[in-house]
């Protein structure tokens, strides 16, 4: 192993950039050259490359984004498209990639490798979602549920001020760990996620008494992909329906991509991007490196994807003890 | 003056409790007694008061929200209402009154005093809107316009990444200040302002002109009242017609209005709560407490809710100058 | 169990306030009432006692310190203090105790426990240290290294404008841990904590050579109770002989136990103050209440505080792969 | 003028780099040139520039510190040293200079020019103290308050778990400014400024009739220059006379310089960097862009770095009041 490697794929996560960095700082540590790759798969094919060295990853410990970039590519889901991007990886002299990803940029890395098995990927979970399996903590994580809840303790604020009912939308297609973590931190009266059916005709009455008992502001924090809807469909069926004056929605979107990555998630992009590079230095291939327990485990990319991770049930019992309704 | 109110007014704004605590500390440093209103005209009909002391206003000063609540009320806009509401201040033997909000509660004051002139009433401008004449800045709106502008910055670091399109809508439903400067400050590369009229084709091809050169994100912040309607409906005129692959949009909402002030609010907070507690016992009435060059100044409801306020147009060209397109 | 009483004990940390909250509401969901002791064993010891509703912790849940106080008690080191504390207790029909704070107070609770059978104490981990054995994380760590990390990164900004060499002291008596992350983090060029020893000459040599290749600006990060002192020791030993012409020191002091507590902490809070009520519930005592891989557990006092707690082999080896130096 | 140069001067302060990418982009804006300067006077006898473009200021606005670097140099303070700063910009073909530093910086400028004339300099300033005349604030000053506020807050958690008296020193040689807005700000029970001459014995005795009435935490925020020493002095003399049983010190040192600049010191970078470069266009020379008043002005170098600025009676008189002393 000469040169390896690195990329960011799917959607953008904080603490992208610190995993570069310990990326490209464990191969010079371990006498590697380290390429980047360019937007993605996309950057790929079309042999996007820059060679990183400690300069270049310098400075960007704390920045959110991806200096890399990040693309979608359909080019890459054709045969033809992974044949161009292996002769470009050949081309360059690249020995093994990481790639920092999801769900998605894993298949795509199994697909790849099962036509090209010359070149080996290792994977690090880089999404906000925390839905992978094997590893407890995603890349980006942490610092999404920290901007979630910022975004509630303010709407917080105001809505005490008016004893107003909010709808907060947080970020969640399939999973409800972003809404569950922020809104049991944030103190929301309600948490509706995707893995939970949502009972409308109930949740409305328990807002109804709970404004009948208590009279304060009443915050409902929705995952994105909720089965009742986003925060204002949501909004539509419950509004006139329940005993506040006034409701509003607020949809959070893309500012829990953005931001300087916590202390957590730079601890988790070091001990990732390390693992990383060891892996490939051992002659590993298809695995993802988590972290459980603290300590730096290897998954193997199809149990990582097979995204069955359900919501902790002592969580959940937190919510229900800690809501107010 | 044995004994003043002080009420918190129309949308809440960051500061209000540092306000309410130096209204309540200068009144008594000058042996007067305080009673808060809570929720606005409508608690003052009712005559829902609380005594407040240094123990009352402890812990309150870096407190997003108002301790006193805010609320609408129909009723205050009848003279039965504003009868009331007279009787109940006298009951409580209420020598003045300091009001802090915006516009519409210093229209309602002023109509108080002409039927009740037994009770002054001075304000204080408390709305993140910048949209009082007669005073630099209004209460919260230094904190709302950081709260926009680290949105922006969260929100650059993910378009970057994509090189995508943002639509970002910031609060001002008549006036763009908020707008301006977190544009500014933000690296918008295009601001949109109620002020000035929007030109969606210009705007199509100066977005076209400017991802050709610079292959950068590309962010333009757009004032809720600006002409050619929200981001959501900007995005719809716009997005088909310009060469970015993808675009956003966020609505920041109601996030602005709340959170922990910044130096400078608490800072006006307290110039402001003194110089209001300092006019009432000087028999000033029916003035706003504005702040100007960092001294203190009194302006006269009717001009400081004449509403027209000009963008300044040296923001007008600096933004022209630094935006990109 | 009818009745159950909450205090924190020790130094503060960020998150026993909603720490107290989840305690109280846990309570109410179980029917028990809650009395908050104030100002930890010295307060019991006079009996000053307040009981908590819901209302009692509302608004309370993302703010730092605790608003039952804490405070050293001589007293409740003998045994006639501890008797009176034991007759307040009983006198105000406590049945079961929960304490929020570290190794002393689980000491003094197991002492009391001894005497004092009749009365059940159930401890949870609140320290911005770390080094309670038995838990992945302490309540207030979370917070603590972020704002290590915030202001790490802040001289960051101002070292690299001079190239300058700065000691960063964070704290952390006994325990590297707050330095160890804080330092990963915030790409410290090299980190001391008192788990390891310092090797002064080494790290001269290492300083230098660093500079020679590299000419950034050198962060060095110290736990306070590292071997070689705190950071105003080491820059005098250090600075005259590194090329550097210029050195700093910045001792981060008690702004870190201070702040809103992150999401992480808050969830921790959550889970530890509902863990606590339900052991006291089933008759538990003498139990810390730890989270293990995300899940609550219970860990005996004695086994808590044996403080034989080691830094991670793993973050040693990030620390060294990722440090400059 | 085809061709300006830009350097930062001095302690760095945040907006520095928004200020040089406004000062590139109005260049650009005016078909004119730009050169950065690096590591200040000691580079430019150096020769050491870099060619700014667009592309070379992406990215800084929202950065702390300067990527031009500051430095010191003794070498400037020589005629000979001059003479080869001069040779260096006229070998580099530069028609104007934009200073971006405080006081010293002005004055090395002005010395500069008697000797040659042909090259005139236009300054900002960017320092955090806020110290020189003719600008209401200078760039950096906003963020280093609220850091500063930032700081207080977090001490105010943990000051109250325990009541304690904390001595906070903030940034300030010769100037209470910081002290001043950050103290008010904070809620301080007292605030020392250089300005004001220090009684120990009377401020022991207000600490102690505070305790006595209060029984609250007591935060004493001093600015370094204070004529009674820093905090740790200060503290050596009042901590024993006092009834507070703990008394603690924390210096904010070099995080006041570092951080994201805010909404304000951003949109002075952009005022200001524009108005110096449309100076130079204009021909002029031995000014200051100041802003007063929102508006943009210019102030010869003698009148800004006079220094006889006062602090404002108002604000001394805010502290007064809301102090708790």
């Amino acid at each position: 192993m000469k040169k390896i490697a690195v990329f960011t794929s799917g959607g953008d996560s904080p603490g992208m950039n610190a995993c570069i960095r310990a990326v490209v700082r464990a191969a010079i540590y371990n006498q590697v050259e380290v390429l980047g790759i360019r937007r993605g798969y996309a950057g790929m094919i079309l042999g996007d490359f820059v060679p990183l060295d400690r300069e270049g990853v310098q400075g960007i410990i704390n920045r959110g984004g991806t200096i890399l970039g990040s693309a979608r590519s359909a080019e890459f889901m054709t045969p033809e498209g992974r044949q161009k991007a292996f002769e470009q990886l050949q081309a360059a002299g690249v020995d093994g990639v990481v790639v920092i990803g999801g769900d998605g940029s894993f298949k795509g890395a199994t697909v790849f490798m099962e036509e090209h098995p010359e070149i080996p990927f290792v994977g690090i979970p880089g999404t906000i979602d925390n839905d992978l399996y094997g590893t407890d903590y995603t890349l980006g994580y942490d610092t999404a549920i920290n901007t979630a809840l910022e975004a509630i303790d303010k709407i917080r604020d105001t809505a005490e001020a008016y004893n107003r009912l909010f709808f907060v939308e947080v970020m969640g297609r399939d999973a409800g760990f972003i809404a569950l973590r922020s809104g049991i931190a944030g103190g929301a009266e309600a948490i509706l996620v995707p893995e939970v059916e949502t009972d409308i005709p109930l949740l409305i009455q328990q807002i109804g008494e709970y404004h009948e008992k208590h009279k304060h502001s009443c915050i409902i924090v929705v995952a994105e992909g909720d089965d009742a809807g986003g925060a204002f469909e949501l909004a539509k069926q419950v509004q006139d329906k329940v005993p506040y004056e006034e409701s509003r929605v607020t949809v959070l979107g893309h500012i829990q991509r953005g931001g300087t990555p916590t202390c957590a998630d730079r601890v988790l992009a070091a001990q990732m991007g390390i693992g990383a590079v060891e892996a490939l230095l051992a002659n590993k291939r298809g695995i993802m490196i988590g972290v459980q327990h603290k300590q730096v485990v290897e998954v193997p990319f199809e149990q990582s994807t097979k995204h069955n991770i359900e919501i902790s049930p002592s969580l959940k019992k937190v919510a229900h003890i800690l809501s107010a309704i």
